[in-house]
């Protein structure tokens, strides 16, 4: 690669890292969602006539910025390792499928949705916030393994039990975990609870143990995240302050042995 | 300024300070938080009569003191700078609005409410905890945006596919966005989708998806205010009382070092 | 007080210290609590003519109990400035009461039931809990009287505009402030709010920055507590541990000190 | 036992411990859940005829995988004093029994989903998470029998007050203690709350109290809990390495005292 194209790489770098250009994908993102927002109103003719171009200046907005990034990126190959450039690209391209039919159009309404989620990709904030919690993700494994063998077991029960009481809510296991899921929740679960209790005198048992195992393990699920957080992100700071204060006493400690040693030294030779 | 004037001052500011002042004001604060709330009380002849009078006389009260405080401040100029004084004088002066058609009745008697609210002006330890409480929100700033974010993709998602299940609750975005608020304080949210899967059988991933990632991003929202309150005020209290009884052992060891430093050219010399 | 009174004192004080008395006490209380439960059954003839005759048997121990425990006291004046004590007279005093009319029959019933609590003053890991909860109490005192604050003022302006809508929810302040507490526990908040929307179509604001003040007020409330008891317990422990070790470290670091100058002089007088 | 058998139990424990001898066990847990769900649902006439062979098939690898767990032990005596063992054993021959009657059927169905409960058992996390679930019991028992208390108190009083009014609620104190559940759940509790009130106007503060105690005593309950996991687990270690470093620091000033000693000697001794 000769210096010249070398310099235009660095200058596209720096239009694309500079305030202006950032501060524009931001207001069209927000515009974009904005008009997402609004076709789901009833609008006058105006509006209805002008949303169309605008979403497609939108669309071609984001394609040329897409675009530019590529162009601006020092390694073609290596743009889409990147999984916020391939989640942008996947929105963008997204948004340019043709609209034939009328599930085509539902479609193509519901990724202009995503384009909103562009705000995550581009503000730089919100994407290490998705980036902690993506890795909090797996911390929370096991407990949420856990968790499923709960709600599967009770949901087996549940559906061999009170099938027949209510086959919408315990027809089957699927079904039945979803009304689990609704129990957990607290939403209206004495109201299943007393249905399966007219047939099934001692069900409540049912309920409140599942109630009192999900509750526990999340509770400790909570306790176990917040831990693991601390430990990881609070420590790390608090413990390096210490140890190098701590290292500092050590450097000095070394100093006085050494000039111990020599005074030791200096007496000795006498 | 003379002295004499000076003097004034001081002795203003000293009445303004003392415990019979502050307490005097406070008492006529929960008077009017009791007039405030007794006129929601259907009422005797007699207290129907006396209310005006009392309320007037704690309008009149409030404008006093407000002047007083006015006038005991040292630099007028920069009363209005402090948050709580230019609450206190909107407040204050709000009641004073003259009432004469039945909306100005219905402003005057919602003001008269929020004199209440000076409670927290005047009682130093609320006015402190509303500081920290203030303090608190920017700290969540991004997350919260960030669940504008997820609340404005299912809004509009839920806008797009269920607006004709039920207009009430899916009508447009914005009764969408409430909808959803519902959903996640979980009331009667199984209600909500029951109704959409009668009519898309899959919806429930709509509802659990979203019930996940409030409920995730919330956790985190918790976790991390948790995490930022503590190594702001827990820490540095023990973290500064540690580097201190480092330091004082720092300060022994460059003690000990000079002893050395000397009495190596002590040695040295003879 | 001669020196046999005191032996007796001494040999009392051993015997209600016995774990077999504290266990028969407990004993007592259980059943206490069970005769308390079984009443509200439908009981055998047989067990109607007995639960009486237990009653008193347990009332009469329980007075037994106390006289005991107030004898074996080793300074009868301070025996009730112990609230527990205190406590246990109350409640064993007021079972004692004739039952003439039928109200003084529930009365009666009622203050049986609080004999349940005398396990609270019997078991030391239970009284312990209740100390340590009581003195949770006042480090919650201003952010629950700020809690109460929002309560009252969204009282009355939910009472001034909506009272008309529904005088069930929303009569007077103190039917609005319930009101308010159930939309802050999530219960069918939702109808509450659909209800006066009808009404005033922007009163979700209401509800919306009402929520979000509680849960946000309430959050900050938990942190606060965890705070408090950590920075009071925890640190307590394991900052004195790492005192201990650093004032280990600056005893040495004196001893050095002190055989430098020792060593100092030592040249000095050569 | 002579070394040929010595080396074919270490073979047989290697086997055991294998990769591929976990990840088959593990394959065939998640089989057995798949019929278990499967069979709650509607079948075609293959599944229906297919299901009870792989069900045997299934029970007979169980049991043939127990059998060789249990003669790779090296001591058989100790086998079912490990919890596991013993589990794994109960619910292995439990799917056995000869299943001669509809009611035997329906217990021998419910056996089988306990099954899916094998892989808590088997993979090592699940059963680490399990043992730290059921250490963390104990360190909440006297604040839940705390809470018991609470419920039967009020329990007690709600069903002497509320009997007449809704028996099903309130009818006897475990119907009374069900209800309170649901208060504590928030679960449509004012619609309990209005019902007694219409007869007991003042009974909101029988609600009121009951929410506020079970709340606070649950939020100590969660705040103990955070605590004693952490000053456990996290302080454990950090304590650990800051006491590894004074120690260090320690030896250090230790080293240092000794050459001063020596220094002082070889002084005195000239």
């Amino acid at each position: 690669m000769d210096t010249r194209s070398k310099a235009i790489d660095v200058r596209l770098q720096e239009i694309e890292d500079s305030q202006a250009f950032q501060g524009a994908v931001i207001i069209i993102i927000v515009l974009s969602a904005l008009t997402v927002g609004a076709k789901t109103y009833e609008l006058p003719p105006l509006g209805q006539a002008l949303l169309p171009i605008l979403d497609a200046a939108i669309t071609w907005f984001f394609l040329a910025e897409l675009s530019f990034r590529f162009i601006a990126a020092p390694r073609k190959s290596r743009f889409f390792f990147n999984g916020w450039n391939l989640f942008d690209t996947i929105i963008v391209v997204g948004s340019l499928a043709p609209l034939d039919n009328a599930d085509a159009v539902l479609v193509a309404r519901l990724l202009r949705v995503f384009r909103v989620l562009r705000l995550v990709s581009v503000v730089p904030q919100l994407r290490f916030l998705i980036n902690a919690l993506l890795t909090a993700i797996p911390r929370m494994g096991y407990i949420a393994l856990l968790m499923f063998v709960i709600f599967y077991i009770y949901g087996a029960i549940g559906s061999i039990l009170f099938a027949d009481i209510n086959p919408v809510l315990w027809g089957d296991i699927s079904f039945a975990m979803l009304t689990l899921f609704r129990v957990a929740t607290f939403e209206d679960w004495t109201d299943v609870m007393y249905e399966t209790m007219a047939v099934h005198p001692m069900s409540w048992i049912f309920y409140l143990t599942f109630i009192f195992l999900t509750a526990f393990v999340f509770l400790n699920m909570m306790v176990a995240t917040i831990l693991e957080v601390m430990s990881e992100e609070h420590d790390a700071e608090a413990a390096k302050e210490a140890h190098e204060e701590r290292e500092a006493l050590a450097a000095r400690l070394r100093r006085i042995e050494a000039q111990l040693e020599q005074l030791t030294s200096q007496l000795g030779k006498r």
